[in-house]
């Protein structure tokens, strides 16, 4: 084990934070929110899901924090997406009241995604607003741990109903990343590659040349890959807070990716495969309008099965029902199509209004070739 | 009926808006909307409740929407506070996604603070926040209308649940008032009262001079007392729009207030009423600790008589639960009582870790004497 540590700043101005990546550094939770000014007069909540408690992670933060003098109460709601309801937020609400949480409390969001993002909704609402550390155990929830875009689900839209809520501190443990799952630490491997594609090419190449050390979760080639791909998502979200318009850039992959994700049965695709098919996906639109070349879409598609994602076109999805789910997406307004496109790797542009008879035509090409 | 037009600009930089305040302003919507900037494209909801709607004001606020080119989808919540929880909120989120809401559209909130509290919420939240309008049909929404404060309630307590959310226009339309019954325009005078005592002596004098023609809907009158009770609520949110500190000064009267409103029987007390038990106990815990004299406190008792509001401590409430919710309230922090201090009428403080025997024993002793 490396005791090696990246730091990474996300630069918002008086809501900057710091993202810290290192080995053991769940056993620092408490000492580290003393450190980000996270007040221990007031109770604190750790939310976290029932796999990651299990794992013995939740102790490891829950003893960190009591042993630096925070009160500490515990929210374990079910693991999975079906978790991130409102419903489900509810219920942490309830707990956060009964814990007797104020204004100056914090709220640690301790998993992958639908923690976060339910443990941040929470924070961004509860009170109207109070403090939140999130502590990724995945390689996904590196990318959802940037940006402070917290959500819930509504039974017909992922993550309609949510907020902007920057947290004050990201404290990212990659020895939790060691009781994942083989096929969520790919799936978590596909926003980086994305990282790659829509910002930083010499990054992509770097990926090229270590995706193999990074699946068998190599300890310096992890963090140095969260640390750059974090350094990108912070590069794009520093500029850009409320995705008024560069931030957009983050959904290259997301368009088709979020309608494969609301049409197929929950558990069918994780989010990092139903991506990895999105951004085969737009990698193939931006040739066929002429915006690049063959080969980078088959540099991108070979990459993707390299980490052992898919990148054939769902057989059992209509494409006329993926259209449709893509006009309601919300980043869609007027019911326009709006698209990621790839120039070249490490370079995207926002294409609005795609004519959808273009995107009906592929998806069926690319559907029926699968 | 006076042609007689006031506007008051509340000033937070790029979260600037106006507030307009006349008589027949709902027939203008759709052409205020558009001045506003309010997009077309997109689809939009008003969201009223059952009395407002059987009032005919909605009819008239869609009808003038539609004239001007919008796609207008209604949402009619039952009247009353019972509708501000999360559940009505996650139906009116249904109603926006069913009428194809995006990112560009806009929620208008057409009623009293309730409406406005939770269609405020459902605009703050669905996809992460959508454009905002008011269109306040009560006295007291006046004062909620200004600020950007949304919420609903949690079973445990008031307003837990929210954000801060900005509208992009108040349109108010004061013969809306006309169809209220007279206890919501008392209860609706309260907060006017305490924008006086809080900030603005000769208001509050301007109010003991107007409180006859106020309560009888003196169309010049009304607009004059709006404009400028707004000014004051606007004047404290641009110099404090997050609750840091100043804007603390609005809760003059709440602390107690709120825990008033918990404890009794929902319809027991509207808000209004509440707070001016709130704000009685608020200047007689002034006097009680030295910081004003009693002069001023009957002066505010006498003034909140005759706008018809209560005054005495609610005989049924055991002081020791009262002074519990008031630890517990939102605003507490580290479990400390918070209290918003009179020195003299148009000037407050806030006292912070004021001893809970003083508050028990008062409560007490006015519960008595009432």
């Amino acid at each position: 084990m490396s005791g090696e540590q990246q730091t990474v700043t996300v630069d918002l101005g008086e809501r900057s934070y710091q993202i810290l990546i290192g080995e053991g550094l769940l056993h620092e939770t408490g000492k580290l929110a003393q450190q980000a000014g996270i007040s221990s007069k007031s109770a604190c909540l750790v939310v976290s899901d029932s796999h990651v408690a299990a794992a013995g992670h939740l102790k490891k933060v829950t003893d960190s924090l009591r042993n630096s003098g925070y009160r500490v109460a515990e929210a374990v709601i079910p693991a999975g997406e079906e978790s991130k309801t409102l419903a489900v937020a509810e219920q942490v609400f309830d707990q956060a009241f009964d814990a007797g949480l104020d204004r100056k409390s914090a709220i640690f969001a301790l998993g992958g995604g639908v923690v976060g993002d339910l443990a941040g909704f929470v924070a961004a609402t509860y009170m109207r607003g109070i403090a939140f550390v999130q502590l990724p155990t995945t390689v996904l929830a590196h990318d959802s741990s940037v940006g402070g875009k917290v959500a819930v689900n509504h039974p017909k839209g992922k993550n309609v109903i949510g907020a902007f809520h920057q947290p004050k501190q990201v404290v990212y443990d990659i020895s939790a990343l060691r009781t994942l799952p083989l096929r969520e630490i790919r799936s978590g491997v596909a926003e980086v590659i994305k990282h790659g594609i829509i910002w930083d090419r010499s990054f992509f190449e770097w990926i090229e040349t270590s995706i193999d050390p990074i699946i068998e979760l190599d300890s310096r080639i992890l963090a140095n890959m969260l640390a750059r791909s974090c350094a990108v998502k912070a590069a794009v979200v520093s500029k850009d807070e409320k995705e008024d318009n560069l931030r957009a850039i983050l959904n290259f992959g997301h368009t088709l990716g979020h309608a494969i994700e609301s049409l197929a049965r929950y558990g069918t695709y994780t989010h990092g495969e139903a991506i990895s098919i999105g951004m085969v996906f737009a990698a193939e639109l931006s040739c066929e309008l002429g915006k690049t070349d063959r080969a980078s879409a088959e540099r991108i598609r070979n990459l993707l099965q390299r980490a052992g994602l898919p990148t054939e076109m769902p057989a059992n999805l209509d494409p006329a029902a993926l259209l449709q789910s893509m006009k309601q997406d919300k980043k869609a307004t007027g019911g326009k199509l709006t698209f990621v496109l790839m120039s070249e790797i490490g370079r995207v542009e926002i294409i609005n209004d795609i004519d959808e008879t273009v995107v009906l035509n592929l998806l069926r090409r690319l559907g029926r070739s699968s």
